[in-house]
């Protein structure tokens, strides 16, 4: 009998480990859950010290590394950065840091996007902390030095998601105040550049019509998991249910039962993980 | 000539100092100027750790500190918290620890809610934070026993603000929502219970009507100061100019110019403090 199960079990039984600034990486676990169901899934979401978006790189990376530092006693055998602020600007320290494979959302959707356009000419929304990164407009000039990229931050989806008004006039209207001019401006392709905003996909794809395209990150985030998972051979038995578990620092708001409810994720006990 | 000026000035010359987890508190610089003209005010925002909604007590106590020992290095003859969250953990710990007077925003708030309620039905309307504290339940019941509160979060607003949307129909109907029931379960009297909603006071008293009275807490924390500057003789000379002066812990975002304009506060150059 092995003295430690866990760092002796096959890869099959090695979870994919996920981690957030706070809940609205749970999109990128729903997409990772349909994506790959016989795959096991870890959660973490520093929801003590949510959100990231104004806090400077060096202090980014250092959570970043001691969430990954948790991951990895979890036998992780990826790490996926299901954070927009973590994934501009802390993938390369993770991948220095970590012995295993690091996946952001970034560079993810920017590949679909790319793939996507026709007229070259991207949308990207996202958190005010996002756009003024850059990251995504770096991400797609990186792919196609021809990209033209129309970012623009919209602070009000976060709280409009947060209150579950995912349906509802109210929204429509701020998304609609929010996209008119990008759509104007010629956009054929919009990168939705926040972990919450797939929540609002239809909505979003409502207010876009026919002829602009709409890009997951969490989405193209999961794809670029199994195609990841699949090269190195590190796939979980086709024959095997996944399972979910959900790791929060602090106790979590309410929109931990939004997201449950409009995911439809089998969230079950919420563990807490206190950080030293 | 003495050796520090400033430890020996009168105490006529000696700044208000005010501070605030971010740049909201600047509602209460505001009525400041307008009940105190004479004062000369020193702002403090921590906008470097903004927000302090989701932080445990013992950290929001902290920062508290370290802010106040800054305005007490300025020679502030008072301290104002113009912080909800702040107002609501920390006041004991830091009238323990300053020498000079501190006054928050929810006492003043809540006695003139009391002095204005016909029905003893009031209601509060604040962040999540703030209302989960339940400080200004608190408060009101401390000074009737009799009084019905009712609170409710309103996480919109503050996004609203800071995305300058003061004067819009999309910002009056969130309010409408918020309010509706509030007005229907029979409140006479609304507090305005972070200090951002000041800028949308005309917009919120229109969504009231002429039932409801509103409390600007910020307003009544002003009036507060100027009684305590009164009772204490601290108040400076009568034929003076204030001046106001900013600092912040950080690079200020688009809030800082929504503010300038709204409230027309004459702010001219932004000083850094950087926290060590």
């Amino acid at each position: 009998m092995p003295a430690n199960k866990r760092s002796t079990s096959s890869s099959g039984e090695r979870p994919i480990g996920v981690f957030d600034s706070g809940i609205g990486g749970l999109t990128v676990v729903k997409a990772l859950r349909d994506v790959l169901p016989n795959e096991d899934v870890f959660y973490l979401g520093d929801t003590a010290r949510v959100p990231y978006g104004n806090k400077s790189a060096e202090t980014v990376e250092r959570y970043a590394i001691e969430l990954a530092d948790i991951l990895t006693r979890e036998n992780a055998k990826v790490i996926v950065v299901a954070c927009n602020t973590v994934s501009s600007v802390a993938i390369p320290k993770l991948r220095a840091h970590v012995s295993v494979p690091v996946i952001g959302v970034i560079e993810p959707g920017a590949q679909a996007a790319i793939a996507t356009t026709r007229n070259r000419h991207v949308g990207v929304i996202g958190t005010r902390a996002t756009v003024r990164s850059g990251a995504y407009e770096n991400a797609l000039r990186a792919l196609n030095v021809h990209a033209r990229v129309t970012s623009r931050p919209c602070p009000l989806l976060v709280p409009l998601i947060e209150e579950g008004l995912l349906e509802d006039k109210l929204t429509d209207q701020v998304i609609t105040r929010y996209l008119e001019p990008m759509i104007a401006e010629g956009i054929d392709t919009l990168v939705l550049g926040c972990t919450h905003y797939p929540l609002l996909a239809p909505a979003i794809a409502r207010s876009l019509g026919d002829d602009v395209k709409l890009v997951d990150s969490a989405q193209n985030c999961a794809i670029a998991v199994r195609n990841l998972l699949d090269r190195q051979s590190l796939r979980a038995p086709q024959d095997r249910q996944g399972t979910l578990r959900v790791a929060l620092t602090d106790a979590a708001d309410n929109f931990l039962n939004v997201a449950r409810e409009a995911l439809q994720l089998d969230i079950g006990e919420v563990e807490l993980r206190a950080l030293s």
